[in-house]
């Protein structure tokens, strides 16, 4: 379980996310200092103070912390800064990002493209994993669909085709995936059973005030509760957390 | 659980695929009479001859039965031969059938359309519902999407919005919504994970030789592992089959 | 060019709208009595009477009427009354409402299903031809994508695809293509430039009190200039109205 | 129009193309230097050789190049050896690329990506204008839909759409927008027909022989064809070439 704010905002969020989502059971933190936004006039992340910042929670925390990386020039301060570099879904097909990626020794988790099939995502790892980095993580986050009723349509049925198809790990995103909170916890439960191996969830000290995409994420109790509601399911599909 | 082959092909498979699915665990059996096909050339179905076998397995076996209807002229046939109608992907917008339904007092399976977002369905089942008959039971079976992996796109975000939005039971059919065997279980168990009131699964003695949909049908061993894999996740879910 | 309104509404609104299109140059009227709404509490059309209104002006300006069927049972009072019978998108795959037109010997303009693929809709006028009637006029209307800026995506490519997989004549209908007035005209013109053999527009005396559609339907003033924008285009592509 | 094979391949390719063309009367050229494909292991272009290339062969036949960037490192090269950059669809949303070249002067030809919608189109413009470079060009190449009988799903309806929300020019790729060489005339007389403001089309000598999309490359003869036809179109629409 990868959990956090969606972006970086402050040394003191960032620690009472981290310390939050610790508490309730995660394993790894989340927050992006660069955020790739369709808006040039939205909130675009802290950049390298952001970095630094997510550096230092996860120290104190002691919770390896996972960030979104957009551009070859940062692969080396993320990679200096992050346990774990996370590729965006527009940077899906970003060729020469996931080719330095590939030069990496670190966990590159590589989220599925809004357009793009899971054979497009199996041969966007491949460029990572055919320059030598063997740590490709999978993550499936919705694709867009005429559906209206959530953001995206998360793709679960994506998690028994890869597990078909490839050898890597493919963990789910139930926040992005349907851009609504109350449906995080429900998609989450589906995940889990359909055999996903992990969890990206988006959890902020006060989802109103969030400076990106907030109506998505979970509160501190929201997020506890959703640990407990999982246990059983991950009991049920003979994993741990 | 509903279960059973897509279409009734003869007496002896009908019997077989109940008795096992009933053995395996299943509640309710289903079998097609009048068959919606794309090409007018593929099977069509045996029609009135159809229903009549459902009828006399169903008796036999003691198994509610569920069928397709797809004309307002076979309302009457289907309603003294079964115990539930199913109304197709199809047809989920052919109106002047779900005015007939509503007329009816017995149950109506609705399934969404392939192109249909969630709110026409609502709106579709509300044809059904202001004419006078309140057992609607709506079923998720997958929408149209660029992603050719699956035959459709299973849409489970649709079970957290329709129990925000609706008071109506939903159930799920992994058979159609994938098109693949081998994803019908895992899908099944997501289902049930993020709150499906229920399952429609297709089971054939012997899929290869099947008259419709046979790539997606389990048979009678792969059934049964299916109901044995699904009883942790019912229970997860505080439910019972 | 087919031209008229939604929905028949009254005999003064029908006939404003034939003496309109008429002068304006198109050569056979449209208007529905038989409305497929999303919604059971929309206006659902005026039925038999609303198809004696649309007989009675066609025989009094001299064109030809065409209207939609929905329903096997009324397609001999349809066949009384039109010229030629429209199957709507959501009827596209109600097969045994395709087979009993199958046995009229009245054109037929079949339109695509909003999730249909170009293969299914000529499977489905299949169903048509091989009853016997040979007189089926394919009709491009838009198809849904996650594209929300107009209320379907018209999906011309469909148009030189048909014309080199099929002998059929194919129309298109910008106007719920679209769903924007102010798109019609121009994608009108494209659909001639790309080889269409017919339009099919919606025309109201007053848009905005169209009892459906409004929203995409053109005015008197605005039909008339879209004629006359037609004709290079027109002659352009080698065709006459 | 801009004309040209999907990739740079050598010199004698590139000025045997360029040649052709010109000739046909395109006045500008096309050609790939660097080239983002979704596998790994297919041709992925010369680089800056290929840059180089087609340095020399548009001032040859003096004709302006315009060519793809992928990466902000490259933007200075591109700069230097082409005429306008193109961003291609996978790099719609590459912020960081957009930023790059909004501090340049020359054009960009600014690619719609396959999942996103007409607004997101413009927002992404806006990364590039809001940086000072106001020479940005919208291009329509299609969308990614469930239809399979295109490649992609070319959405002339952006164009109207477009244009009454933008002062941007506006250019189609019915190459990309279809993936099918048959189909790319037709196409391309409808963009005129509906308000585009140029086209940008692939033209190879040898379309069996290119190292990328061949099948939907023109010949020679097919682009001498495709010119002469749209003549009485773009007049018709009132524009010159």
């Amino acid at each position: 379980m990868i959990a956090g704010p969606c972006a970086v905002e402050s040394p003191r969020q960032m620690l009472l996310a981290a310390q939050a989502v610790k508490r309730a059971g995660a394993k790894c933190l989340r927050g992006g200092a660069y955020k790739p936004r369709t808006s040039p006039y939205s909130f675009q992340g802290l950049g390298l103070q952001g970095l630094q910042i997510l550096h230092e929670v996860s120290q104190k925390v002691k919770m390896p912390a996972v960030t979104e990386v957009v551009e070859v020039g940062d692969v080396a301060a993320v990679e200096r800064y992050a346990s774990a570099f996370q590729v965006g879904a527009r940077n899906m097909q970003n060729f020469r990002l996931l080719k330095a990626l590939g030069q990496s020794r670190k966990p590159v988790i590589l989220k599925r493209g809004m357009a793009a099939s899971v054979e497009d995502l199996l041969l966007a790892a491949e460029y990572i994993l055919s320059e030598g980095n063997a740590n490709v993580i999978l993550c499936e986050r919705g694709i867009r669909t005429f559906e209206t009723a959530t953001r995206n349509t998360l793709d679960l049925n994506a998690i028994p085709h890869i597990k078909t198809h490839s050898h890597l790990p493919v963990i789910v995103d139930p926040s992005h995936g349907t851009g609504v909170r109350e449906y995080v916890a429900p998609m989450a439960r589906a995940a889990v059973a359909c055999g996903a191996d992990g969890l990206l969830v988006e959890v902020h000290p006060n989802p109103k005030e969030a400076l990106s995409d907030g109506h998505q994420s979970l509160d501190f109790r929201q997020f506890a509760s959703l640990m407990r509601s999982l246990r059983p399911f991950v009991k049920a599909a003979g994993r741990r957390f």
